[in-house]
Parts: structure tokens; C-alpha cells; sequence
């Protein structure tokens, strides 16, 4: 067995992903063509030649769309403009750790929902709300969730999307591996079923480059003026010189482009992800099949303690994500999740089959 | 009399003054040379080798530094790490306007001391801590102030410095004007003074460009740490591309080109406002020499109501700052900002002469 370290925390699109020279383009052109407002101070709404490719995209008022700092940083704002502390906040669990943390930080007090192959556990959800619970906000991940790679099925979009109107709440739609689908058909998003209770997040991140720090939020009518304020106060506005390359990027149809490719990146190492799992794990761990995005979860059968767990895979030269993160209301010790895509086929074979042995020498 | 609109209102670069040539060489440069880095995630406390160039500039260990986008930013990750709702924060009077707006969203009681030529009433902040008030944080803009433009004699940074060590408040220094200096001589940063008490914040939005949107924090040992969890927290890193044609920026020693470039763009600007002040507003208002950065603050000498003096002034097609924003405990009517970096000598020739017409009518 190789001993090269292998790491399965890298959340991240890999460096030959990145469409270099192209940006280069980009950028010489921005500055060529709109320096003097791209190099300038601006409305914290974002470059509106972004806005309006977002908007001519979604369908959504161009003065709906908020362009920032990466997403992370709109969804900060969000929370601080809608949780007070003790509010209650609905997630899927597991949920991307990182919300997780900007939720506490707002004073939310998180809840989870279980996830199954298709989507949270909208039945527990409905029993909460019909026993009174009111939650501010459900953050949900609907397409290729992070961490579990599962995809909401489309009546579950309809029942939350209709249990906001009912009761009051708002979502949070995270949406930034949408576009990455290798296999199968878009369902519709919860922005599309419920424009006025959905904040829509997404970013260029995982499109184009994480560096550039760009990303969106679609938010209802009642809530964008408080959020564009809310940006101001905060950073002024993000940068336009940035957003002004993604704009470029996109008018020079170069966005369609740069999906394809990753598409062609990405499915292999989906498949030997899967793959790898079938020859390997199979009896000692449970998945459900991935058909985009950046990651995959997987269960283990048998209990472990994830402390033994992340020890036992660093003695065989593989880093694993602590899989509690994860989770909000405790657990996650057997959870882990596979990024693919910043790995090569062969890496993410070898990194499978260690790990079947970390977990079979655990089992003892 | 011209009726051309004139905004008094712009305390912005002007579009001239962005070295738009040189920023296309560095970012070709930093995608052809670090392209895999600077497109990527990063760690929150920013793109090393502009921590590095930071570092050896003002001497602090490059750990210290925080780079992000721009020090609004970082002043707000400051206030929510160290203001608990109701604490009491010190501020000078007048003082930054959006700085006042973060502080308070973050619970902030905060406490206005009166900005003399040679900066706050040091005696009065003394008199309140001798009686046991105990504030979190003291706000300061030493060098060239926004709105007034003075700058905190060297003995006053002695006794302030002194008063955080002894009273164990953190300073809030903020000097993004500080090297936009047209006459005299640099006195010491509140930094140099007591490295361990003040959390210094600069940025390169009046150097080079606000689209950049690249500013900086150098924090206590203390600090440092938690402040860069709470970037990271917030929006995970801030972009490297933008940080690294920063360093490119510098490290080809276009920095002091550029400030030199600034320095005779905006000198005769100073001047020209100086004399129009001189030549129109002697005995109906008052302000202080100015030698540097962006601002001029004068006060009227009469009573007048800002609304009116809003009002008056737009009528006569002159758009001013509401003097109010900047006073942290009331006030501000009679208070006027005059920026100067944005307009020609033309311009505030005609808009101090204007000013002055719409004062003397009001006064009747």
C-alpha cells in the first residue's frame, strides 16, 4: 500500500480547474473597458452588469440581487439580519459545518432534521411546526448537499416550500454545486416555488475560482433593501473589479465552456468515488448514489468513535473531516465525507481502500 | 455663478488617480506566476507575501496581520469580537460615520469626545475614566481624520497610549490617510506606542483602489488569533488575487511612484480648498490647517439647522454630507466635510464659493 498522504478534507475545486488564462483576459479587459467604476467604490448591491446576468438567468428583479464576498459571507448577513438570539433556525443534518458555526455565532438555536436519500425528514419538520415551534429560517442545501451529496426530491421541494408559506419562516436555499450535475435532470429550486419566502445563495466559487471570492443572494422584495444595508454598513461593497472579470467571463460564453469541463473533470472521479466504494465498503459503511457536486457521504455500519477513527486513518497517512462537525444536535461519529473532486481517480481509489482497512482493523 | 452640480459629497479616489496600466501588468503577473494559490481558498489571515511586505514595513510579526476586504470589514469582525451589547466604546467627535453605525450595531454605548486641532479632549476621557468608567475600545483616526481632517499631536498619542495601558481599553486606530501626507512630518502610530493595546487598520483603497478592496488589521498577540477565527468564520479568506496584485504592486516599487503621483495630484486640491476657504468663509465659519489625506472639516459659526442648510445648498446645486452622521452624541448641524481628493481646484473654487453664498443667505 502506497504511504503518500492522501487527504480527504479538501473541499476544494482542484488548481487545474482553473480557467488561467482566460481570467487573464478577463481582467485585461475589465480594466480595458469599465476601470473607472471597477477600480472605484460602489453600491453594495454589486457590479450591476453581474446582476443583470444573474437576473436574465433566474428571472429574478435585478435589485433583488445582492453580489458579495463569496456566499459564506451573505449568509453571515442573513442570520445577523433575521436571528435574534434564541430564534429558533431549522438544518438538515448532517449540514455544511460552517453554517453551522455562523447560525451559533447569530444566537440561533440550530435543529436538525434527519437526511435521507431524498432530502430532510419533512415529517418530523411538519410535527414541530404543527406543535407550535416557530423557526425564523431553514437552511437547506438542496442539490448535491454538503456533506451528503443527496439531492432533495422534488415533492419535498414542494412541501417545504409550502410549510414556509404555511408558518411563516424563511429558507435559505444554498445552491453553489447546482450546476455541477454529471448525470440526471435539475429539479426545480425552492426560490422557484416560493420567490418570497426563499433567500437564494450561490456563488463562482466552485464555477470558476474560489480566489475571486464571488458569490450571490436572490432575496424576496421585503428583505433586499435590509440586506444591501446590511452589506454596506458592513464592507461598503465587495469587490467590483472581481465581480466585473465573472461578468466577462460570462458574456464571452466562456461560463458553458468551463462547465463542461468540469463536468468531463468531475464524473470520472464520481465514478471511481463510487466505484471504490462498491469493491471496497460495501457491509461496513451505507451511501447513497451521488449524481453531482463535490462530495459524497457515507455511514458507517458499526459504531466508532470519531476521535478513533480520525487517529487510526492518520496512522495510515489519510486525513479525514471530522464528521461532527456536521451534525447540530451531537453524533456524526461514523459520518465521513469523500470530496472527489479535488483528487484523482487513482488517489481516490487508494484513499478508499485505506480507509476500508482503517475501518475493518477498528472493527477488530 | 456656474450651475453645474458639485458634490461635496465624495470622499472617494478620483478615477485619475488609479494606476490602471500598472494593475493589469501585476495581475497578469500574479496569474502567471501564483495562479494556483490566488485562485484558491486561502487561510483567513491573508495572502502571506503581502503579510510579509506589512511585516517588514511597520515591524509586526507577520502572524499579527490580518488582511481583508478592506478595513470596514475588519472593523466590523474587531467590534463583534470585542463590543457586548451595552459596553462602552469611545469615539472622537466628530468621527468616521460608518464606524459609529458598526459599533452600534454590535451593542455599543458609545461615547463622543470633542476633536480640538490637536485632536480629542484627552483631559474629559481621562476625567471618566478616573471615575471608574471602564469602555472596551477607544476609535481614533490620528492621521488626517475623516471628517476634520486634524491631526492627534505627539503628546496626546503619549497620554492616550498611556490611558489604554492603564485602564486596559483597546485602541481602535485607523490610518488609511496616514501616508497621504502633503506637508510637515510623520509623528508616531498609536502602535508603535502600546503594540500590545491598539489593533492598528489600513488598507489600499486610498493608495491604489478601493475595487480592490484590500485592507488591513495588525492585532495584539492576544487577539490575533480569535480575529482570525472570526474572518474565517465570516467568509472563509478574502481574495488572495486581489491581495497578491497588492504585493505585486509594492514589490515592483510602484507604491511610492504611485504615492508621489498622489501626493501632487491632491496637494494643490488642499491648497486650493485653503484658499477658498480664506478668501470666502473667513467670519462665518472656522476650521484647522490641514496637511494631508482627504477631508477638511469646518464648522459654521452661526447657528443653523442641517436640514436647511441640506436644503439651501442643494437648491443652489451643491450636494453636502449631513454634518449630523458624524457626531456620535447629537449634533453636527453646523458641520460641514469638504473632500478634496475628488473634485479640481475648479470645482472647489466654485463649491466653497457657493457654500459660502448659501451660508451667508441663510443667515439672513
Amino acid at each position: 500500500m502506497s504511504t503518500s498522504l492522501i487527504r480527504l478534507t479538501r473541499g476544494v475545486p482542484p488548481a487545474e480547474s482553473f480557467p488561467v488564462e482566460r481570467l487573464k483576459v478577463c481582467a485585461e479587459a475589465v480594466l480595458d473597458n469599465d476601470a473607472a467604476r471597477v477600480l472605484q467604490y460602489g453600491k453594495s448591491r454589486g457590479y450591476p452588469p453581474l446582476r443583470e446576468i444573474v437576473a436574465r438567468e433566474t428571472g429574478a428583479d435585478p435589485d433583488r440581487i445582492i453580489v458579495g464576498q463569496g456566499s459564506l459571507q451573505l449568509q453571515d448577513l442573513v442570520a445577523r439580519m433575521l436571528v435574534r438570539p434564541g430564534d429558533v433556525v431549522y438544518v438538515e443534518e448532517p449540514t455544511y459545518d460552517r453554517t453551522l458555526t455562523l447560525l451559533r455565532r447569530a444566537g440561533a438555536r440550530v435543529i436538525g432534521f434527519p437526511l435521507a436519500a431524498d432530502g430532510p425528514d419533512v415529517e418530523a419538520m411538519e410535527d414541530r411546526l404543527k406543535q407550535g415551534e416557530r423557526p425564523v429560517l431553514f437552511y437547506v442545501i438542496p442539490d448535491f448537499q454538503n456533506p451528503s451529496g443527496t439531492v432533495m426530491a422534488r415533492e419535498k421541494r414542494r412541501r417545504i416550500a409550502h410549510l414556509a408559506q404555511r408558518y411563516g419562516f424563511w429558507i435559505m436555499e444554498d445552491v453553489p454545486y447546482r450546476k455541477l450535475r454529471y448525470r440526471g435532470e435539475d429539479l426545480p429550486t425552492l426560490w422557484s416555488l416560493a420567490p418570497e419566502r426563499v433567500i437564494q445563495l450561490s456563488s463562482y466559487s466552485k464555477l470558476i475560482s474560489p480566489g475571486l471570492r464571488v458569490g450571490y443572494a436572490i432575496a424576496p422584495e421585503v428583505l433586499a433593501e435590509n440586506l444591501a444595508k446590511m452589506a454596506e454598513d458592513t464592507y461598503i461593497n465587495a469587490s467590483y473589479f472581481n465581480q466585473a472579470i465573472v461578468a466577462e467571463f460570462i458574456q464571452r460564453g466562456w461560463l458553458e465552456e468551463q462547465l463542461a469541463r468540469l463536468k468531463d473533470l468531475y464524473r470520472p472521479r464520481l465514478d471511481a468515488t463510487m466505484e471504490a466504494l462498491e469493491a471496497h465498503m460495501r457491509g461496513i459503511a451505507t451511501w447513497n448514489r451521488v449524481d453531482g457536486g463535490f462530495f459524497l457521504g457515507i455511514t458507517l455500519n458499526h459504531g466508532v468513535r470519531a476521535d478513533d477513527l480520525l487517529e487510526a486513518a492518520r496512522e495510515a497517512n489519510l486525513v479525514l473531516t471530522d464528521g461532527r462537525g456536521f451534525f447540530a444536535s451531537g453524533g456524526g461519529d461514523g459520518f465521513v465525507r469523500l470530496p472527489f473532486c479535488s483528487l484523482t481517480p487513482e488517489e481516490i481509489r487508494e484513499g478508499v481502500a485505506r480507509l476500508a482497512s482503517v475501518v475493518r482493523a477498528l472493527r477488530g
